[in-house]
């Protein structure tokens, strides 16, 4: 790859505020700001940040910084947790979010194209009239392009699955310039490589993605959310277990520990219980819905379950899930001059309690407030760690932390990352989960971006 | 690419049968029938066919091909329908059916690992005890490192997804002989490319699928299938579309033209009115599965469906989706003389009504046995022309209705094939899809494959 070359780059840029007058941007300000996520990564600011609003634009920016070997780095909403935006190389910050306008909602084929700047909150909103919702619902307000680059899930991943099993294609600019669209619109297709799968979740180091076409799903006609407390983490962990192997279609399912209720308790001001707690949602059918909460309630008093509470009172349920997404920022306030470092993990969920029965270990001896929630349905479950990002003894804590997490759940058949993504901070950790396989991927990404120009050093090691 | 040379493939073949023995054969008969699908494909002989036994023989005889250059082409069970397996530039045909264990069971875990020879109907015999099963169910007796290989679907997928969601990760032996896995076990992840569905579906043209870890599901405590009739085809199809898009989750919608109920009740022996039908089957908890029946039969109705008939008695549920299944044998019996000429598409379902309609004047005209058959809950439908191959007027008319048939769906923004495969048979398709899309898969072939030895001739065009 090509190292950053400061007079290119000064050249490029004048040539580039010639196309974009205003909306290319050189400001210390607006550069900082382009160059972290919402982690405790370092910030690492972009020579320059252009605001693009088309496809064909994005495509004639990627070709001039081709040409002069600059990088190239998209922008979403930079709420990435594993410093995803970060200009290790320098180079060209492309701005996607004024890319916001919603194509095409074709309510009779459940599916909607947008452009990459759309947030999913963005899209509810817009979809409220066709009683139609786009599930996946990572914690931020992200943008539906960045959460394709980067495979998010959410809350909903359990039932819906996450954005590998919901985009239908993706119209992405190649590291040469070129436009292509991934897949046609039908839901299935045997015709050649699966390049949807291969763009979503390669976090911007292929190309950069412009437009999403997403499947949609009709709100349920009854949703139903319930509340209740376990003596321990392990009990709780255990009812879910039981819960995905009897096969429940539950609609969500996330564990708290203590300490996260606690944090939410303070944060949202709600006035939980103080103990393990699972948060359930169950929707569909009005006598498919009673049928799996009477289920789901036998499962959770025969491990113990306290105060199990079904409320299909909307507010209030809004009000529990929203708590449960402000979760980062209900770490955050913990200490506010700390920094949150987000890490997750998924195991196949048979490790699940033992993963977190070890996890729980560190905690407990953390010299700074951390804790616990996740989408354990799925085996996937995220720590908070609040540091104090200019302690390096608490860095180097966290660090150890972080690495004992990955290598606990590599060792039980698990993943560095079940849905925050690879970015710079875990790339470390790609041999040791994908062994040979790794080179299969430096030789794709050889393959269509020689230069090594698009998102330099994130995802591959080398 | 390289072209077939003969004189290193005599040594090879001498020196693989150094190591394999009675393993490997020459005889022109089993040549033969490892040259050829279940469709009307040409026959193409490999030089020697290897019977492996496991991954590390695997990666043995591909790294001797790839010395010499020399192509290798898997094989499965043989029961491909666009000729994946014909050995267009000879070389070697690794069969894998001997490959046949099924190396773990998790039922904890809702997956298995399966070496890549087991065929789903094995698989599913092998499960019986544990109350488990696997969904995905193309026609044949295939096998699932196969249907990996051909991104199969069947009846089941408008419930369970088709194998790109359903295969948690595979061994692979990629072009230089070198053994990975492209993914741990986990649900879900997001550390690096999606190697697993790059391969899910690459028909042997990126690596060996030599070892597959696939979802299961738990049997649904009920299961209840319905069958009825329609005045139309479209009446049927506008059925399904309701259905689909009022989100009721059916586990299987198949619909069979008036021709294909004739041909099904003279193969299976069953006196299905010989009207445009819809095969319905719903499963889950028991109240849910009475609301879902109730809610398709109102639907139904409301198309002018008669004879709604719901039936949980599993003899003759059982009876009526083994002649469904037997759809292509059915077809062939027709003509005892011909060849089946099987061929689908997929489109979006708001385009199927239009799509299905304009391919009925072609059904009508045809001057042969040509009848309708689908997964019409995905937008999927096949048609099986029954075709005399020696007829070379009867093969272009065959192959003109299949050039219209691929041009309406891609016209509505479909697919060339949504369970078939490309093959070699619509390799001229590729384009047409996927436009300049199509160097990005040129580009990763070459990457993975720079010697172009792996099952040469087929999805890539050039």
């Amino acid at each position: 790859m090509n190292a950053h070359q400061p007079d290119p780059v000064q050249g490029l840029i004048e040539q580039l505020r010639g196309w974009l007058g205003e909306r290319l941007s050189t400001r210390p300000a607006e550069r900082e700001q382009h160059g972290r996520g919402e982690s405790w990564h370092a910030t690492q600011p972009p020579d320059a940040v252009c605001y693009l609003e088309t496809t064909e634009e994005v495509a004639r920016v990627v070709k001039a910084c081709a040409a002069l070997g600059v990088a190239v780095i998209p922008f979403g909403a930079g709420t990435s947790l594993e410093g995803h935006v970060g200009a290790l190389r320098g180079g060209i910050c492309i701005d996607l979010s004024r890319m916001n306008q919603v194509l095409a909602v074709r309510p009779d084929d459940l599916d909607v194209t947008v452009q990459a700047g759309v947030t999913r909150q963005q899209l509810n909103i817009e979809l409220r009239a066709t009683g139609l919702f786009f599930p996946i619902d990572p914690g931020g307000e992200s943008t539906l392009g960045g959460m394709a680059a980067t495979r998010a899930s959410g809350t909903n991943a359990v039932r819906y699955g996450t954005m590998r099993e919901n985009v239908l294609n993706l119209t992405v600019v190649t590291a040469s310039g070129e436009i292509i669209r991934t897949a046609r619109r039908a839901r299935k297709s045997a015709a050649g490589y699966d390049l949807t799968r291969l763009f979503v979740g390669s976090e911007g180091t292929l190309g950069v993605i412009t437009e999403v076409t997403l499947r949609l799903y009709g709100v349920p006609e009854v949703t139903q959310a319930a509340v209740c407390t376990f003596p321990s983490v392990a009990a709780a962990v255990s009812t879910v277990v039981q819960v995905i192997q009897y096969g429940i279609p539950v609609a969500r399912v996330e564990l708290l520990d203590a300490r996260t209720v606690m944090a939410v308790n303070r944060f949202s001001h709600l006035g939980l219980e103080e103990a393990p707690t699972l948060f359930f949602e169950f929707s569909g059918a009005p006598a498919a819905v009673a049928e799996q909460v009477e289920q789901a309630q036998a499962l959770a008093e025969g491990n113990g379950a306290a105060g199990f509470v079904a409320a299909a009172d909307a507010e209030a349920r809004n009000r529990l899930w929203k708590a449960r997404h402000n979760v980062h920022y209900a770490f955050q306030a913990m200490r506010p001059n700390g920094k949150v470092w987000s890490t997750d993990v998924c195991v196949p969920i048979s490790a699940l309690t033992e993963c977190i029965a070890q996890t729980e270990q560190d905690i407990l001896q953390a010299s700074f407030f951390m804790s616990m929630v996740g989408h354990v349905g799925d085996g996937n479950f995220h720590l908070g760690l609040v540091v104090d990002p200019s302690n390096p003894a608490e860095l180097l804590e966290a660090e150890a932390i972080n690495e004992r997490l990955v290598h606990r759940a590599i060792a039980l058949d698990g993943t560095a990352t079940g849905e925050h993504g690879i970015g710079s901070g875990k790339i470390k950790f790609m041999a040791l989960e994908h062994g040979a396989a790794v080179a299969t991927m430096q030789a794709i990404k050889q393959a269509l971006d020689p230069q090594g120009i698009m998102n330099p050093g994130k995802v591959l090691p080398g």
